[in-house]
């Protein structure tokens, strides 16, 4: 029963940060719409910031990252399926609701030191894990030799973290799918 | 005089929105930071959306449009200049100020249609805009002929926003760099 108190807070937490950023989300406003008394949030959370935290690594679990070091899948379809799994998530919750990591990424300052480090540290393994399957495709020459494979990966998420901004701005795919027109192949050897 | 108060206020509205985005800088603190009196603020704006307007379409001068229809300069160096023009601007206001508009887009809504409708053609215009500049150097060679010129165009505002994004987080031209080195060259001819 405890457990599934804190299950409804984290997930409350989550659709509402979503929805509305890190400081407009209260408190009182996730456990209403988990359905449980506030004073049970302080049971389960020290505070806000270590709830927005769990939320945060919750979601990046959608990103599959474990799945990028999958050697037996080509470098190039691995990274493909990488970012049309997120896509698949931003297709689920409705994409004019952005990526919840983008919505509150503005909001986290000094004042929340944790989350911002958090943030911090995820992107640094994300670029990390992303260049290592840029320089396997590198070896196996179905990627273009000239680029230094982390500034690759920085660039294909700054794309990424663009083009999500404007699907949210429009409510569409099309950002994803200019995404893979045209960034895509310009990792690739043409052929 | 008149107009100096006029002035005043844009200048300091430019700057808070800049830092704070568009709800956190209310009328009262943009006055303190003109140095007016409130009572002025409405003899030359009917609502700070009015406001916002006017200092949007005074920061997106700074992209100087009219530059990318210099036939007189190459696509390449065209487009180029373009980038440069505006990461000069970001260099110059401080790269952890981020984007004026990209600040403040995620707070554009129904609730400030005038403001939103001005971004929305705004970035349908810079598209249009840059599209022109690709199908030229498509015609002469320079630019890669496969992706269509709109797509291209919509990519790199896309992956442009996403550098100032990060370029905000980090307050390193980092993000810009990696644009150039990357992004740039994927829409060339390689030779």
């Amino acid at each position: 029963m405890a457990s599934k108190v804190r299950e409804k807070i984290v997930a409350a937490a989550m659709d509402r940060f979503h929805a509305l950023g890190y400081n407009a989300a209260g408190v009182q406003e996730i456990v209403d719409a988990a359905g449980v008394p506030k004073g049970s949030f302080y049971n389960y959370f020290k505070a806000k910031e270590r709830l927005a935290l769990e939320v945060f690594e919750t979601y990046m679990q959608g990103a599959r990252f474990d799945a990028l070091k999958d050697q037996s899948v080509s470098p190039t379809v691995r990274l493909r399926e990488h970012f049309e799994s997120m896509a698949a998530n931003y297709a689920h919750f409705g994409y004019e609701k952005g990526c919840l990591v983008g919505n509150l990424m503005p909001e986290v300052s000094a004042s929340t030191p944790v989350l911002r480090d958090a943030m911090r540290d995820c992107l640094c393994d994300w670029t990390k894990r992303l260049a290592a399957v840029i320089r396997e495709g590198q070896a196996d020459g179905s990627f273009i030799p000239t680029n230094d494979a982390e500034q690759m990966a920085r660039f294909l998420l700054d794309t990424w973290q663009g083009a999500i901004v404007r699907m949210k701005y429009t409510g569409t795919r099309e950002p994803i799918d200019d995404f893979f027109a045209v960034a895509f192949p310009a990792l690739f050897v043409r052929r």
